[in-house]
């Protein structure tokens, strides 16, 4: 299997990575998402000409460095210098070969009806920490991107499921709303989210008020949702909170045959409320 | 096998193709070039905002066609949009795996003396066209880009060579000179070029004598050069002319033990000089 992405992320450096351990993270963890072991991967980067070499050198140590902690290998690269102006700084695109899991029946159109809703853990961090970062809000001292490889938890996950795990995504650009709405449409089914169950870090709350943004509309980098056979469900879950980073997976809500394509949320005082998807213009200002 | 390059050519169009069929062209043939068949590739966008949806439209279009005439498939791929003035309209980065051809056996390493030195067609007509539609030169009117897939070739010679093709390479950016240094330097020995036996268009040598070039640094991307052992050179060269891409191939010198890691030219008046490869900042304003 083949996964690629580009990587142009501003800023470069932020608290919990940069773009160089983004861009190792992002395509092992598509690859984890197709239920596949990373192998390789291949590093091209388009430079601007005067970007300090000393930048370079750091986002080159920090891939090499979450290279080896996913244990896959950067086989290959390119590096095209750009004039000034021709680009902003540096952008990196990563391409990852993998290998299918044996036992590994993942596909979004895969979601049943009946199905549990499991996230592995809380939303929002990377995409507050990228923009209070970027524009100087403050919150990036008490927070972190949750930027971080999610291969071994999907492959326990799917190990654990027995065939249960159908559908794997991490809600990156567009954040949960838009994952779960793309596996909605693909597997042609609802999904109902409690509210009080989806886990929001206060920070990550208080400066989505601040910011007027919708926190399940923000990008994460180390989290995935799963929608899981309800029989294998509470296997899944433990196998997920005996990895660091699936300690706070929990249910956040159930697959349903009404409504096909569409996501709801039952509130806290019991109504529901439609939650769609990020899409066109609106993703642009997101990180 | 892995190959991965970035595109990032001014003018995006150009006569003989464009930053679409370029970019597969370059990968197709970086795996050609290992002695391998190309099988899929990814393909990643990086689009200015603002770019006439038009040219995207132009160059998948491009880029379709080119895979196909490849017998390649475009499996993945990622699109990314920056604001204006963050990237230069579009970058294109390509990823390719391969399978490796039985019986081939190249290397830059495997060069030895006395192997033969064949060039596949004429050189300096993708770099000279894309210069002079960048700076509207005129050139243009009669010149084409050699930009084309060169897989095809490189299996018709390591078949015909049966284990005696030593090295393949394609001579891209920095010409024909940098991709015999870098061969000589990685295999150990020196090659003797015979001046009289190196094509170059009359067009080429006009525009380089006009831009003070050397023809031999002037990047391709339909070429290709091989160290031959000379038991089998005849037999490849045979192969090559009966392919159209290789329908002018030539020899054009010889792998010597002398001068390891050094390049010398047999001039028409029977002196030598060295042909020296270009490097870093030289090689800026080269396409
Ligand atoms: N970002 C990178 N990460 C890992 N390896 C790299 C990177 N950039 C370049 N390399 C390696 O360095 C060598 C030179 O690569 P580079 O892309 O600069 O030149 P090239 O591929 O020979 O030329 P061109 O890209 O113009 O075809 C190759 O072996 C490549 O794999
Ligand atoms: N240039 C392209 N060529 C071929 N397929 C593409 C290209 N760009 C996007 N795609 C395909 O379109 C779909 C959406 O890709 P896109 O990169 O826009 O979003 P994503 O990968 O879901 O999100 P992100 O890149 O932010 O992680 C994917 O299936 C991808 O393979
Ligand atoms: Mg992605
Ligand atoms: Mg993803
Ligand atoms: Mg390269
Ligand atoms: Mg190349
Ligand atoms: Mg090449
Ligand atoms: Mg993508």
């Amino acid at each position: 299997m083949l996964s690629t992405d580009g990587f142009v992320v501003t800023p470069r450096f932020f608290p919990g990575g940069d773009i160089g351990s983004l861009a190792v993270h992002g395509t092992v963890n598509d690859l984890a998402m197709m239920g596949a072991v990373p192998v390789a991967l291949s590093l091209a980067y388009i430079v601007e000409e005067g970007l300090p070499l000393d930048e370079l050198r750091r986002v080159t140590t920090s891939v090499a460095e979450a290279a080896r902690a996913c244990d896959v290998r950067v086989v290959t690269g390119d590096t095209k210098v750009v004039g000034k102006g021709a680009a902003d700084g540096l952008f990196v695109t990563t391409t990852g070969i993998g290998v299918r899991l044996p036992g590994a029946h993942v596909a979004a159109a895969n979601g049943r009806p009946g199905d549990a809703v499991l996230l592995s853990g809380p939303i929002g961090l990377h995409g507050i920490t990228i923009l209070s970062t970027r524009e100087g809000l403050g919150f990036e001292s008490s927070l972190a991107s949750d930027s971080r490889p999610l291969h071994r938890l999907a492959a326990a996950m799917i190990t654990a499921g027995a065939c249960g795990v159908h559908t794997l995504r991490d809600p990156t650009r567009g954040g949960l709303a838009s994952a779960l709405n793309e596996l909605a449409a693909a597997s042609g089914v609802g999904v109902e989210l409690d509210e009080p169950a989806v886990p929001i870090p206060a920070q990550v709350a208080a400066a989505c008020d601040l910011l007027g943004l919708d926190p399940l509309h923000v990008a994460n980098e180390g989290c995935l949702v799963a929608f899981v056979d309800p029989a294998r469900a509470e296997a899944v879950l433990a196998a997920m909170r005996a990895r660091p980073e699936g300690a706070c997976a929990t249910r956040i809500g159930t697959v349903v045959a009404g409504h096909p394509g569409r996501v709801t949320m039952r509130t806290l005082v019991g109504s529901h409320r439609v939650i769609d998807m990020l899409v066109g213009e609106q993703l642009a200002g997101h990180p």
